[in-house]
């Protein structure tokens, strides 16, 4: 796929490529998008259907990654595989166990022992506390999310952050558009970074915490500020999509899928901007009101059923996980 | 709701509630099931929709649940809450943090402070080998990964165990017909623990892995038997599906979602049957063929487009996780 249109801009590359390798996303305007035709992520399977007939199918990839800290062996995630770099820092970023003030070295992947290592200059925080921590009572997996608690509350989202609903209808429009994994292969969930109305950086995996990881590393890499994007997903708004939003300062969030009671209590207390069922003219904004700006008609929006069909054959459920 | 037919059989207890207290399941014939009459398991959210008219909406709870193992701190998993024993118990059983032989001696739930500890008669062969590790390299968390699979590639499942296709269509429509949290609140996944034509145990909760760790958790409590199961999920067939089935021991493992290429190429070395996109007549078996029973005649199977638009009201997408 070629790079040659769109992507980063950047002084010293080469003005024909100036994302070439594994960043490199498709000519649509996107920083980096899916790449439906890497071989790598999704693999044809056969079976057969309920009438004996053979059947053959696209489906995601998937395979595990082991994450080091340091010297320190973190989680085995399970992953499409594209982007381990920035996956691992985002998980680590989003999980607390790495700040945005701690200085990274190294990120060092080996696909052959699916592995990747991530070097801070000096031992991180998260490091010092698991030494204690291990020490006393346990693994301190768990009080990660005590920390992650203690700091959500101290967090203040920029309220002069807007989100006019002609960009929710555009942005909504162009991620359904857009070639993806998902529309080649199904049962994947995808996050997109936002700004206005233009997607920006959209990453797919089997699970959404390793899209939304990956959006998270994308950011720490490129130095991107959170302030003025709004962060699209195609999965449930639970408790833990808003408590990453919320730890990468990103002000709105939007889904097409629903949302749990805790979900919004605590965009609300975060003054998070919630929306959630956003499909075709219709949402549900639950949190943070005051940054929506009522600017499109809605009615003048076509109901997304009759879109999908018409792009996709009409498969039944469009984002089905 | 009532217990007053259906439920388990019990030899000691008042015929008229055998199955009274926090495993009371609805009058279905269900051993457990959704009940979601529970207060606790679902909250009315308010918000507005794209005309600013204000909407109200049942949704799913979520809360934290930090669980321990003996003295040590394990995980916090974000649950509906429902069943905090069986979940405690089924995540140790499926991480292989606990073993089937393990005598566990209590499973103490405190609401209050929102924790659940399991405690056994010795100390586990996790627990010595996590104090082990966090003195040499980490977490330890990671190598649970590298010892499933360790364990999954030794296990054999029944190869005598069948799955009719008259079975298959009578359970999906009986799962599709309970009333659920799923039907009242949506955003919510279900795994049903089935034998034969009969669903015997249905979890839900808002991640498919809580679901799948509160069945385990039940089986393990009460000593039911796995080779002559059949176990249906709403969620996508993952590598992490495949693997906590294998190590369940169930032979049959159906979704109405899709599957992910490692999920399928698992499923084919542990010789388990796998059975994706179960929707009305239609399924696409993936593994395991040896086990299918073709005695139904699929064509006089209801598609399930017109079932459920009767019952639902036309909802966009059922499982839309």
């Amino acid at each position: 796929m070629s790079a040659l249109s769109g992507g980063e801009a950047s002084g010293t590359a080469p003005p024909a490529a100036p994302l070439a390798g594994p960043l490199a996303g498709p000519p649509t305007g996107l920083l980096v998008g899916p790449d439906p035709d890497d071989a790598r992520l999704s693999a044809v399977v056969s079976g057969i259907d309920q009438t004996g007939a053979r059947v053959e199918t696209s489906v995601a990839a998937e395979r595990p990654l082991t994450l080091f800290l340091n010297g320190r062996e973190i989680v085995t995630l399970m992953t499409i595989g594209d982007h381990p770099e920035l996956l691992a820092l985002g998980y680590l970023l989003n999980q607390g166990m790495l700040r945005a003030a701690d200085e990274v070295t190294a990120v060092d992947y080996d696909g052959d022992i699916e592995t990747v290592v991530v070097r801070t200059r000096v031992q991180t925080n998260f490091e010092d506390k698991l030494k204690k921590k291990t020490q006393t009572s346990g693994c301190a997996q768990g009080t990660v999310f005590g920390d992650l608690m203690e700091e959500f509350d101290t967090i203040r989202l920029a309220t002069e952050a807007r989100l006019r609903t002609s960009w929710l209808y555009a942005l909504t429009k162009a991620i359904n558009m857009q070639p993806s994994l998902y529309l080649k292969a199904g049962a994947i969930h995808g996050c997109v970074l936002c700004e206005q109305d233009r997607p920006l950086v959209y990453m797919e995996d089997v699970g959404r915490h390793n899209a939304v990881d990956k959006i998270a590393g994308y950011m720490f890499r490129h130095g991107m500020t959170p302030e003025d994007k709004i962060f699209y997903t195609t999965g449930r708004l639970t408790s833990e999509m808003v408590i990453k939003t919320v730890k990468m300062r990103i002000p709105v969030l939007v889904s097409r899928s629903g949302f749990t009671a805790w979900g919004v209590d605590l965009a609300r207390k975060a003054g998070l901007t919630l929306i959630g069922r956003a499909r075709g003219r219709r949402f549900v904004a639950l949190s943070g009101l005051e940054r929506i700006i009522f600017d499109a008609d809605a009615a003048a929006v076509d109901e997304e059923e009759a879109a999908r069909h018409a792009r996709k054959g009409g498969r039944a459920a469009p984002f089905d996980l």
